[in-house]
């Protein structure tokens, strides 16, 4: 039987996602716990890997089991042999066809950031930060020239492993609440630290380092020496990956509710 | 010269804000960063003592120093002594009339929680958790018993130290945003753990396991064995103190655009 399930967690403890020989990564805790609670070894694979420090509110992964138990033991029972800061929000069977990576037509992410002349305290770890004032709209028209079908090689890391660099990036928000900013991105795939160069370029316009206009250039360069150094993984979080309906999959978790 | 400043902290590392022989209390972080910055001792005092594992959005101290610097000197000076779960977020030369805990008007507290069959994870040890649906109307009118001034004898923890159990309770909200709740309290002050106990009976209410008039019989007993256990720190934070205007102090700090 194929299970997918729901998966938060806060990444700053964490290497990442995807398992090393360390250990210490959300994908080893969360196998080491199925493995506990299920009395035999899983692999799971997954919707889209984190960087170390990278937050998921909603990761899907699936896994092939014999072991027959409801859903909701499975979550249970799995959570009891996870750290604190990882959890199963949900499971569900599915069919032998569906494929966390594969079958997913998009992903979201949000990037959280404060504003403020002094650092994150609560929130170290939690969201980026700009000691200069931000502007929005300045951002929102750097933004406006990174939608649609691209080839994003001037964001892309060079160890990334994608097949090609072209992406379709479908949206960008950019919110502001008080002191803090929220940047929404939704594409069909993101290529390796993607989301954290566009928001390297994009706080460099929103400080007024470099024009709107900047970013149509950086785009256009190819080249991963023509964009801002990559910014901090703290305030990013995988919001989670876009299921075709079919699969009838839950949308959100409980976790979801907690961003700004 | 008296100067004031506002701190913010995550008290999930530290037991409490009161300073203690282990030194790690937010209070002695300060102090000894404060003395990093000025090359003399300093002690504060604040405006609210928070327990363990309680987090402060708004703390006010004061303290006395010859030490003559800028205000945002004390601030950004500071910060890079202390660790990045605490901060500084203002300063401000005081009259030496002005005395953080004595000047205060009341105080104000937020108590976060999640509502969900699955525990925290992303926000482990920011949010009380109940595993039960809540009823809002039900710990609404539960709430009504409280408000104005009473004896709260029956909510305060048998090591508390204030003079008297008497306090006006001037506030208390309650608001849902999808799988959490905001419990908002304010009163001239609050006596130790009287809002984890009040939250202990308002989830007990809120599940449905007593009535809303209920805490009507507790606030009547005058007997801590009559309420419920205390609450988790987890989802508590003080907001910080109110102040007359004439003092001309900040009203809020860059952390408090963070909560929900």
């Amino acid at each position: 039987m194929r299970i997918a399930l729901g998966i938060s967690y806060l990444g700053t403890a964490y290497q990442g996602w995807q398992s090393q020989p360390s250990g210490q990564t959300v994908q080893d805790r969360l196998e080491r716990a199925l493995a506990q609670f299920a009395a035999e070894p899983i692999h799971t694979l997954c919707a889209g890997r984190t960087d170390a420090g990278v937050h998921g509110l909603m990761q899907v992964v699936h896994f092939d089991s014999q072991i027959d138990r409801e859903p909701f033991s499975w979550v249970r029972g799995t959570n009891r042999f996870l750290p604190a800061d990882i959890a199963v929000e949900w499971a569900q069977p599915v069919a032998d066809t569906f494929h966390a990576r594969a079958s997913a037509l998009g992903r979201r992410y949000a990037y959280l950031l404060r504003e403020s002349p002094v650092r994150p305290s609560l929130d170290a770890g939690r969201v980026g930060w700009s000691f200069r004032p931000l502007d929005g709209e300045a951002m929102l028209a750097a933004a406006a020239h990174l939608l649609g079908e691209h080839d994003f090689t001037s964001f892309r890391a060079s160890a990334c492993q994608a097949l090609s660099p072209v992406k379709h990036l479908t949206h960008v928000g950019i919110q502001r609440r008080g002191a803090y900013w929220r940047f929404d991105f939704a594409a069909n795939a993101f290529l390796h630290h993607m989301i954290r160069n566009l928001m390297g370029c994009l706080i460099q316009v929103g400080q007024g380092l470099k024009p709107a206009d900047w970013m149509a250039d950086v785009l256009a360069a190819r080249d991963r020496d023509a964009a801002a150094p990559t910014f901090s993984p703290d305030g990013l979080y995988f919001l989670g990956p876009v299921y075709d309906a079919h699969w009838a999959l839950p949308e959100r978790t409980a976790a979801y509710d907690w961003l700004p």
